[in-house]
């Protein structure tokens, strides 16, 4: 099978990419998220005929946040959108005569990074996306890991504080809540608030108060060197290298690949995850290390990695 | 191939089995656990001669604690015997004429309990094995995960508590320091301290005094009705379900075993560990639940899993 | 002194009583909380004008939410109010022509409780109010401890869980974020959520929703044996009762008085708060244990405190 | 009255000293500690005379580690000596012929530093000791704070974190597991073990191992800048800092000092604490702070507090 489509739902807005054997990207189509949920429908497959139309593409692959049935047919949850147990899979082929696969958004992500991005030269990988939440994948023996009813891979809802802070799922001390985009900013702000005299250059970054820090305005200052916006960083960098060591403790990988926005800063957080993650490795003396690797397709990865994946069947 | 021998080696004996397909103990063998590294090697020759000579038995499996590389062959560390990078399937081989393969001793018994025990019906499984630390193993899509280096599974040096309690890994808050036999003395110990008149039957089943108290001694007083040991009990199923709930968003298997020691109460502590489950797992109202069994096969599952994954090459 | 006046400033009324020198309200006036600051100050004065005039009262205590100065006249920091460095006591000065005392609300009926209250026949007492959040107050050798700025005893922000709940104040972990009306409610509805079949008679409290349980159907259904209330009882009793532990340690009072809403149940929750403040107490054999009673005045405590703290000067 | 004597109970000597009314030592003794208990009596009985006879002192003043009654006269719990309800005012009293006071050391030291020391000045102090442990003591409107039963001040053991480590007092998560000179050097042999590479200095300091890691050892390193060390004192200030916010919400003095081995690093170890302290507190912006000292008489705070809590009777 040569080109495939792959779609990516956002909050904001709806991708449709025809993507070939390569993983590269030939078209795209880009529309608004409309507010209902029968819109978001037609408007995936208006998109997916936008970039198909005329090409001999033969399947789509579409990356939903929320969970997916092990058929990778039904979404049966989607946090931002109205959709319980919604038909996707059979509701797009009904408009598109094309071949549907319904994927986990975080899951086509970690999946475009393994085949064409950092995971290229391994079989076993964990990808960690470090956006507004954390998101993840798991790569087993070159094959994707779905889990029994497609919902593996939620990295984001691990306990790691007893009693910790409340997370949108009803639970409480969910990773997310300590390393995420979200986290840093509130990092940031914890800070700025405590010790502004130390926080100038962060603050200028804002509008001036605490509440007005936003994460570029966290990157930017770490990278003018502000003290509070570096240790923000490396508040991040803690949590998210510890779980990362949990993981290997589980899953044993030959790599982690951390993506997400976070992650565009590069060694500024990839160092100190790096630090962390050894830090807390069980057993570090006696084990092969798993390497910490940067993502490399950015906010590609889903769309690819979901065209891909309709590839395979 | 029919029969193959599985070696569990444990701190005090190390038992060999004759093993036929269908997983039934035809034969058997026990000597003391000798105190010296390269003792322990011919004792396991020895083992092995005795229950294999003679009979079609034409491979070996061996289950060790510690690391074992992904070739299955060398221990990389041994927590109990002073093993660093032991050759242990060539040593063996050269003795005993027969093709050895090592496997922890967690995955073997795992694997044992998906084989022949609890997990029948199911390919994804994740077990646990609360005993006086917490081990376990992962089967997905009905193969055994041992990770790219051989050292997945390691559950229980997930950390549950930042800054928690000191573990023999060198790290803190692992998991196996609230949930498995140890911590339930702890449990039982610490209340009957603070609380000696509401503990009087387990206080009883010992010498008297809280520091008196075992492992044996916690679950007699709860089938009694104890209301200290029941309080223990579900102190560590609290820990345990939570656990459980972080396993499911990671694995997404469709069923947890539990074993070791703790789980030969039965519905006194599966029970309550089911019902944290529940109250951690994420999502728990949009995605089917695993289910959480006991284990069935006792203490011969990592001899009888051992013997299997010798048969599966 | 005789006859003195306390006020009761709370976020939607303001009472003001005629107080005797036994602690009995001799009359009472009460006016709804205006929405601005200034209404506030005048509402205040119209209260006590009220109650006062033609009377021989000549002093006046008022409890107000927040921080109080150590010249207890004006108030830094309001939480519910707009007040900033508010000088309170000036400005009733001006419009009734008596000497006015401002104090912490939750001191002020620390202080009630103290003298007229669970506190008679003790000289070193500790005070938690289980409100909607968690206030106190602390006295030592007969006398208020106000602190040397006059913030002493702000138990509720008290850091239990290290990167805990958020709290309003800014930090994580906070004691009232544990243990609390607040607290309570969000126990009930996270277990309730997770298994409403345990949950009946709960839930039937409510209009059937963990959404729409409130603070009173917890202890209705607690009342007539509900599990899921019962445990979320026991769940705050923990937290409470490990933090009076902890101040043990600091304070080493001879009695606790646990007040406020949530105590209104009893022994119902004074009980379990007993036993886990056993459960923690440190060095608990060897030293002698407070009391832990059950406050007495309810909702009275912090006029009658504040009319008192009045005549003291 | 003019002259008194302080003692001070160690682990491994007991030192008696003369002193004046302005803290003056004019005249010492050690001995070591006898192994057993009653040797103890009678080697502070010995030290005594051997400073106090001759002279005009008139009373002794001794600090013990432990819990000493409201009295002032039995220790009801050593933790190093074998001492449980020992009668120690009676029986040095009919050994030495002066009347005698004890004090817990800790308080003894807090009171020496209150008024001799760092305290100047001040009238409402919190003292904490960084030493092998933490203890404290509290200083109230220019009185030592004993507590109903003479237990309070025992700031080591408050519980910085639920399910923490574990403390000798049996209890868990106590801030002296965390914040004081054997938490440093935990944290100093965890990193170094983790991190071998970053922390040459260090490791060259002790035997070049982990385990071979003593405190002088991180003292040393951290000034000579290894990144280790410097870490491993960031950690204890991290602890010690956020408990002082949590002292500040409680009992809000002006002026809290910082004491003990660990303090001798000076600002070192002092600004981080700062820091911590800030940025921990809670209402920081509402309220004023109170300073962050170190002690100033080392060593003799505890034998010049002592002599001077028996000179006020």
């Amino acid at each position: 099978m040569g080109l495939t489509i792959g779609v990516d739902i956002g909050g904001t807005k709806i991708a449709a990419g025809l993507v070939d054997e390569a993983g590269t990207i030939l078209d795209t189509c880009q529309v608004a998220t409309p507010p209902s949920p029968e819109g978001v429908i037609e408007a995936i497959a208006d998109a997916i005929k936008a970039v198909g139309e005329g090409t001999s593409a033969e399947a789509v692959g579409i990356g939903a946040a929320g969970y997916v049935d092990d058929k990778r047919a039904t979404v049966l949850f989607a946090p931002n959108i109205a959709w319980r147990h919604e038909a996707l899979k059979d509701k797009i082929e009904q408009r598109v005569s094309l071949s549907v696969v319904v994927e986990n958004d975080a899951n086509a992500a970690a999946w475009g990074e393994y085949r064409f991005g950092a995971g290229t030269g391994h079989d076993d990988v964990v990808v960690i996306t470090l956006g507004t939440g954390l998101g993840g994948g798991i790569i087993i023996g070159g094959r994707l890991h779905r889990g029994r009813f497609g919902v593996a891979g939620e990295f984001g809802h691990l306990r790691v504080v007893p009693d910790g802070l409340l997370c949108g799922c009803g639970s409480q001390g969910c990773w997310e809540q300590y390393a995420s985009g979200r986290a840093l900013v509130r990092y940031a702000r914890q800070r700025a608030t405590a010790t502004p005299e130390a926080a100038k250059v962060l603050l200028a970054e804002g509008d001036g108060t605490p509440e007005g820090i936003e994460g570029r305005h966290v990157s930017s200052a770490a990278r003018q060197g502000d003290p509070v916006a570096i240790d923000s960083f490396r508040e991040l960098a803690r949590w998210a290298g510890a779980g990362l060591a949990d993981l290997a403790s589980l899953f044993d990988p030959s790599a982690f690949i951390v993506g997400g926005g976070v992650s565009d800063e590069g060694d500024l957080v990839l160092d100190p995850i790096r630090k962390s993650f050894r830090r807390w490795l069980v057993g570090s003396r006696y084990r092969p290390h798993a390497q910490v690797l940067a993502a490399r397709l950015g906010g590609r990865a889903g769309l690819v990695g979901a065209a891909d994946l309709a590839r395979q069947g």
